[in-house]
């Protein structure tokens, strides 16, 4: 049942004197009758401490332990599906399949971890015993702390309260203080339930899990300003990312924000593949309209050169305007899309849209010159959106890849004999991607340990680490080394004996024998 | 020959209208006629440019060539051993046994990167290929562009121009521009030359290595927020590094900067150990002493309790005053060491010391509730220093641990069933640590792969990677993930018959097979 109160240490708040805030029904963008109370700075205090006192207790348990709590969740979710998914419909706006789809997606991932935590070597167990002049030392990873995680926007569901950056710092043994996106605050609260209902079931600190509703910038900024507060995972647009990441730098004690801010995810078309391949303006318009834009690799450039270039631009704009769209999360979101869509009509790009309805999908086209003259025409807009960019050879078209802020993805399409040729150009984008593809679209992430989704600032605010994939939980864990520490009090993962049959650097060598 | 200038692209800079500055003979305290240029503005945008053009060509290198690389490096240093050693003791004023001691590390630790490199596995190699429903995706780690390393003043030879910030950086892939510590300028021009005879005889572009002279605070300014720069190693005081970490985050694109800032390094002695070990004063007041007081890792906190603290108090103050000591490293580290003292006797600490030579070691001692009160007895004074806490009762030792901020070590020293009845302790004081010893003394960071140098803030920046050992290439990687890109086109580490027969992780098992 959602009650629009926050949850912490296992307990419903009891706010007074707040203000409050309502979801909307995005099909109709009427408001939802359901009052969310808005979290007060007594309430971030008291989660922030208790998720810090709690956080000795946690760290401690085993992965075993923990892989048992993951997989509660998994149940817990299923068990509250029907409930989940209508709410998710109602507050996104996304059809049936896309919700069955996320919530599916959110269970792989969570999957995952447990096969992680159950396999267990990536605490990253290094030892050096008996080597000649130095002392026993054994180092492996522990977690640094309570983390602050945002629900983001356009994923309710697979990046939001149960999502990623929730499971990965569970996962690794931080305790979590989520603050629900206003958007989906029902659902974000139904989710909530399910965590805290499996953290009761595992016999669990309560305080592990606080669930925090919030509509003002405040309760975010409070939350990432805390000083019981260690890390952050955020994924939403460059201005609040980087709002965040700047609040958490000018702290006394700085900590790190793992921002996600998405990017135009250039889609680069080498000439003779342009000319050969006439699946690409399908393929491509589809993946520029799913979930009606609302994809953090969403395909915003698309970079043609070649004589085909006209034809490709007249295909290309039939499949992104005709055909069917969803409506959008939020209307917030319809409305940004639209003054964001304005910004490149007033920068020089012809814009083609079917009609003016709000949502509704378009296509920019602008020279090469022109894109190179003016880096606004780079900036993101959010929606089902692309914007072509003519160039009269490959030189403006490598010129481009130069110009580029770091981004998410690229994709370079090209026949073979086209890719081996321009090995200059791939190298210059590879230095600008967290993930390069030569086949298919951006859209569509798999949740693999090869995954990786970050890049160059400002695609995100540390390249060196993922957000989706099992790497993920490396952006909650630091090393610590034991240095002639007695064998009863060394963890398992470090004992001579090394009974959890993980993978560790013994002595130089990577194995899983005993010692 | 030592000339006083700087090198930028293989070639010494004619710098005009410069200020300039001398080192000095650290034993007399007086100034050496050599005569080094401050870089100028142009030299920095030069040094900074050339290193962000030849980035993709040195990235491009295989694990081999950088291998071979730096063996040359370490070649090169032991042909010129002789002057280095020579100018390194006059600079230092460190003893014969230290200057050959910090060398023979400095070798160690380019071998042991020679080592990882030869290895192969460090790229972290993730395939996932043949999944159902999933794309081709081969993710590895690719280095993250040039990188500014500042010499450090305590290690002229290992954390400075060849130290283990540059090898790591060479190792990984990245170009570097290093910004020579003012003290030990000649040193530091020295080894740049070794460096830079290497890049020669293996015929690498010489724009990877840059050596630039500066006394000026804004010669490192103007380095971190150089927009082509991508990242920054160092070593030395909080002022200092926090200075460099906040120029970097308020970059329009923020970069790591990986600063060490050393620590008090606590040694927790348990009431039974101190009764029983009649060692201990002589083996700390060594630790205290090493370097005269000169290392990050010098334990400058003593927390003792028990019926004995007053003997050990006593004993140890015998070993600590008495006996010789070799002078600082520079007139300024005097300076500031007979300051940081007078702020602690000023805030309540009894201060002993045998004599008012500047240099000379010094011991305080508090009470425990005093230190509960007042932290800036907490802070570091860097030198041949250390204060000593009396507890009445571990209730107060434990308090100790929980009012400390981030180290870099923690030692706690026990018998065997005090250690086993105090885990609460030991829970508590490794959740502040980098390193935490059971026995031994801080000082002498042995550098192995398990070896973790870096701790919570402010003991480092960044507490998720380490400054010393192999694991510190870490920090200059970046994953890349390669989505359906032809086989031709892959590096070797994520090609299907594994040429370099590295560890990878191949679709969830850790493996060296073929695909």
């Amino acid at each position: 049942m959602i009650e629009g109160k926050s949850v912490i240490n296992g307990k419903k708040t009891h706010a007074v004197n707040t203000t409050s805030f309502f979801t909307y029904d995005a099909n109709k963008s009427s408001q939802l009758p359901q009052k969310y109370d808005n979290a007060t700075l007594e309430e971030i205090e008291y989660s922030c401490e208790i998720a810090s006192q709690v956080f000795s207790d946690y760290a401690a348990t085993t992965s075993t332990i923990r892989a048992a709590f993951l997989m509660e969740i998994k149940a817990e979710l299923e068990n509250t599906k029907t409930s989940i998914i209508e709410q998710y419909k109602l507050e996104s706006g996304y059809p049936e399949g896309r919700a069955v789809g996320e919530f599916s997606r959110t269970l792989g991932q969570i999957q995952s971890f447990v096969d992680l935590l159950i396999e267990g070597s990536y605490v990253d167990a290094i030892l050096d015993v008996g080597k000649a002049g130095v002392p026993d030392l054994r180092k492996m990873k522990h977690p640094i702390g309570p983390i602050v995680v945002f629900g983001a926007s356009n994923f309710p569901l697979a990046f939001s309260t149960a999502g990623g950056d929730t499971i990965s710092a569970l996962a690794a043994g931080c305790p979590v203080i989520l603050k629900g996106h206003p958007y989906h605050a029902g659902t974000s609260e139904l989710v909530a339930q399910a965590i805290q209902s499996a953290i009761n079931k595992r016999g669990l600190p309560a305080g592990i899990f606080a669930h925090l509703h919030g509509e003002s910038i405040g309760v975010g900024q409070r939350l990432v300003e805390h000083s019981k507060v260690k890390g952050v995972g955020f994924t939403g647009s460059y201005k609040a990312g980087k709002a965040l990441y700047d609040i958490a730098q000018k702290r006394k004690e700085p900590i790190p924000v793992f921002a996600e801010m998405g990017s135009v995810n250039p889609i680069f078309i080498l000439p003779n593949r342009l000319a050969s391949d006439s699946n690409l303006p399908t393929q491509i318009a589809g993946s520029v309209k799913m979930g009606t834009g609302q994809f953090c690799t969403n395909p915003g450039l698309i970079v043609v050169s070649g004589i085909n270039t006209d034809t490709f631009v007249e295909e290309l704009k039939s499949e992104i305007l005709n055909g069917e769209i969803s409506c959008m999360v939020h209307p917030n979101i319809s409305k940004n899309y639209e003054s964001q869509l304005q910004h490149m009509k007033n920068q020089g790009a012809s814009i083609h849209r079917s009609n003016l309805d709000a949502n509704s999908p378009a296509m920019g086209v602008v020279l090469a010159e022109d894109i190179l003259k003016n880096a606004a025409l780079l900036e993101e807009v959010f929606g089902p959106f692309s914007l072509v960019v003519i160039c009269s050879n490959n030189t403006e078209l490598t010129a481009i890849s130069e110009a580029l802020p770091g981004q998410l993805t690229a994709t370079i399409l090209g026949t073979s004999s086209e890719l081996k040729d321009n090995r200059q150009l791939v190298a210059a984008v590879q230095q600008k991607v967290g993930r390069l593809l030569f086949e298919g679209v951006p859209t569509g992430v798999s949740v693999t340990p090869s995954m990786n989704h970050g890049g160059p600032f400002p695609a995100s605010t540390d390249s060196r680490f993922t957000s989706v994939g099992t790497s993920s939980i490396e952006r909650w864990l630091r090393p610590i080394c034991l240095q002639d520490c007695p064998h009863e009090l060394l963890p398992d993962a470090l004992k001579n004996e090394n009974p959890l049959n993980i993978f560790r650097t013994l002595n130089n060598q990577l194995t899983q024998s005993s010692l």
